[in-house]
């Protein structure tokens, strides 16, 4: 592709290398963003460089934070008796819009992946084994998407956190609340049988 | 949606606003970020605010440029007789990458949309019409999208170039190369057969 500019090319060029975001939509964005008031494109500017140069990661779960401890782990309403791990941040974004969980979490930063070359010594997983002596927690509930890469990293940390005097739980699997049974594949169906809850429980 | 970072709400926010981005793409663009060196959040930032703050636009065709006569009015080896109008800067891009025009251009900045507000006094039609007393141009070529605000635009135009001793061409319009007739809309295809070409022409 021909810029008539060289400075929507860079803009273009930088633009593209954020993930889904191709050349096409790349100039759209930078000819939206000269359509519009260039303080649009000044604070948006300024909003990515401060987050970028100022966020904190919690120094007790992970997580992305403010401060240097996050306002999960700050708050006093919280649970310390139960500690949810997640993958990833988003992880913790997710199930706090489910408003179903009122304990701490810790976030490890990834899973398990040998072909991504990703190992436990990558992961967070030392710092959550750390911060258990001494804590309150009593319930570990492991938090992570149900893939190869997820059950492996599970499983690592049950084997882990079996010296500990703990709970250890998961998340439930089963059809999704709305799904159709007929188009559920096999596997979760199964489960879902044999993992049956008492009718009317929740 | 709850983030657990003010810097990350006011960064998801500002991403939000871009054409296309919604909030989970705007916080996947934002954690990816945060996942890659600050260094290419900054450049990213300075490529946006540096095309912001520097773009110009071509005095002469209105194309986005970095100097003050762009670098296809600047260009000797092009065809000063032929003037192709289009409706915006993406056009001359797609036009361009065709190689198959070497003349000059005319961006509108937009099509006569009554409905959107936007009337001729609205775009660059009384600097093109200024534009052509004493000037090389012997031909107009109207590359208008052919969508009814786009044939509105273009019939005004004529109707204002007819005093010019000029010749006034448009694009040709029929089925797409690759195309299927069968999968052709009706307009489309009787106007390809009105407008048959000698076969074997280009």
């Amino acid at each position: 592709m021909n810029f008539p500019s060289k400075l929507i090319e860079n803009a273009v060029e930088e633009l593209a290398k954020l993930p889904g975001v191709g050349r096409k939509t790349a100039l759209r964005l930078a000819l939206h963003m000269l359509k519009h008031e260039s303080e649009d494109t000044f604070s948006l500017a300024e909003a990515l460089v401060k987050m970028r140069t100022e966020i904190k990661h919690c120094k007790h779960c992970h997580n992305i934070s403010d401060t240097e401890v996050c306002s999960i782990c700050s708050n006093p309403l919280r649970d310390r008796s139960m500690l949810c791990v997640v993958s990833d941040i988003r992880d913790v974004i997710a199930i706090e819009n489910t408003a179903q969980y009122k304990g701490l979490y810790h976030v490890l930063g990834g899973v398990i992946s040998p072909i991504e070359g990703i190992g436990p010594s990558d992961l967070y997983i030392d710092a959550l084994l750390e911060r258990l002596p001494g804590s309150e927690v009593k319930e570990i509930l492991l938090a992570i998407s149900p893939t190869m890469e997820g059950d492996t990293t599970a499983f690592y940390l049950t084997r882990k956190l079996r010296d500990f005097d703990l709970r250890i739980t998961t998340i439930a699997r089963g059809v999704p609340v709305g799904g159709e049974l007929e188009y559920t594949d096999e596997v979760t169906l199964g489960r879902s049988i044999v993992e049956r809850t008492a009718y009317g429980k929740v």
